[in-house]
């Protein structure tokens, strides 16, 4: 696979496995063009860009890795699934925002408009149901696992709405909200490759595993946008705060500071959304946010502890966890 | 069920079947009000509001009588499954057309603003793999064929979007994108209950029933668009000619009277679009595509002398055929 856009954490997962995980995310990649090439002129322009803008790539990476080596084309199939999930919610989420970039390049609705935008979301996520159904045995639960974590990300997305602007929201409220809109997937990612039975002891571990990275992944993304700086994140700090959306870090500062309460969050302009970020810095709150994040990231490596891991998948998520801290350090 | 809302094609079928049909049907909007409530608070309010509206459920009793009266509980999770998917796309199109109605209630998107509302047209998409995935033997099969609609659905969304304002594109086009953003749909409603082989002769019988009415639906959809009158429609007369949607009734007139083909869509305003309508209906155009719904609606009752369709069945399709014209006669 092309390396040029793949963070350090995620290159050393794939140097340690190198016998077969970089086959495996080149399968995905590969396949991933094609579902989105494959229909036709304006979309493979459109979502290509998207495809192209890349990221990370952590959901597929947590599907092969979870699914171990012996794992094959399924496995292949459903981190294709799972990012085009994760895809689609990037696009609609542009969307709502009138996103002009993504990574640094146009955003689908910047290139295509709303509605083709819209159009290419509500794609994405049925290509990936498509593909799972498209497998061999097993597919009703992947696609079962994947559905829930669908709903679930869309029963986010609609928390985040309602509670937008919202400045007395409890930080219970808003980690159920990240469970929603940013864990389900992982925890998704975790199980849908591997088999194991999510309620079982095995499956209860890679749940909780992908659960607790997912949350401190948000953690540490609420983080960046509030510490920035913006030639890091790609954009400009407290695009949360210009978007209504109360994060763990301003929670924690209004605690620490009541009038940080005060705040009417609709009139922000950027300006004062920078400056707002530089208050809730200056409480601590960034630090007790990261620290949270730490934890559940320490969290996330002691359930590998179960039975059922074999020495180099415990290795591989440990290494997986770290990359997620290491990231934003 | 709660007859009120039902029109008369729909209660005809009912009542020709009235041993096992009303009480599916039942059943299925029990089973859309719980999935649709049962995600809590603004969900209910808002999706509830779109699934009180009700609508014509054609989708769902089609797919119960593709089933048969011998089918069971996984015909009625199919038939919500097909409507929750034509509810997304409802949601979302109210979205991008910002529609402060929908069968004279307010939108999901009017109640509760464009975010939400995308995230709901997200839910429901979503809720409708779930719905499948919870099934039991077959749920692949009808996963593969609800998702292969259902990117069909998005991609005709994209070449409508794609055509918009486009007063050049040819009839083949036209049907084209109706074929996908309407026909596949049917035939998914038609194939998914009933566990044929959508290769084999039945199931092919099946598939193409449920294309050719719902391209005669979409065709007397779009004449409707232009004949009016609002008080039936719900929406004012052209509707499809301010959103740059060039139909086949505008098509055929722009052949017949040259003229038309020079109109400037961009610049319609909603007098000129009524004025419009009168000039596409002087043609005689409407009375053509008139005409070719009844040929298809007339085809679809051809193929269902094919082995494998038992006197009932045939029955009811009839009818559920004939209703379709009927209710724009």
């Amino acid at each position: 696979m092309d390396r040029s856009n793949v963070p350090p954490p995620v290159t050393q997962v794939l140097d340690a496995a190198s016998s077969w995980l970089p086959r495996r995310m080149s399968e995905v990649e590969e396949r991933l063009a094609a579902l989105v090439g494959g229909h036709g002129g304006r979309l493979a322009e459109e979502a290509g860009a998207t495809l192209a803008a890349g990221g990370k790539r952590l959901r597929p990476l947590l599907v092969l890795v979870c699914a171990g080596r012996e794992a094959g084309a399924e496995a292949v199939r459903a981190a294709s699934a799972v990012e085009l999930v994760h895809m689609a919610t990037l696009v609609h989420d542009d969307v709502l925002d009138a996103a002009p970039l993504r990574r640094g390049l146009p955003t689908v609705v910047a290139r295509a408009g709303r509605p083709a935008a819209t159009a290419v979301g509500d794609l994405l996520l049925s290509r990936a149901f498509a593909e799972l159904a498209g497998g061999g045995a097993g597919a009703s639960r992947r696609v079962a696992l994947l559905a829930s974590a669908s709903v679930g990300l869309a029963q986010g997305e609609l928390a985040q709405r309602r509670d937008a602007y919202d400045l007395s929201i409890t930080a219970k409220r808003y980690l159920e909200r990240c469970r929603l809109k940013t864990a389900r997937l992982f925890e998704c990612a975790c199980l849908i490759g591997d088999g194991a039975d999510p309620g079982g002891a095995e499956g209860e571990a890679l749940a909780s595993f992908g659960r607790e990275i997912g949350l401190a992944f948000q953690l540490l993304d609420d983080v960046l946008d509030v510490a920035g700086p913006a030639q890091r994140t790609g954009k400009a700090r407290g695009t949360d705060l210009l978007d209504g959306t109360v994060t763990l870090p301003l929670i924690l500062a209004r605690d620490r500071e009541p009038q940080l309460a005060e705040v009417d969050l609709r009139a922000l302009d950027p300006t004062t959304a920078e400056r707002i970020c530089s208050r809730i810095e200056a409480t601590g709150a960034l630090g007790e946010v990261r620290e949270d994040a730490r934890a559940r990231v320490e969290t996330a490596k002691t359930v590998l502890a179960a039975p059922g891991f074999d020495a180099e998948r415990r290795s591989l998520l440990t290494m997986v966890a770290d990359g997620v801290v290491e990231r934003y350090a």
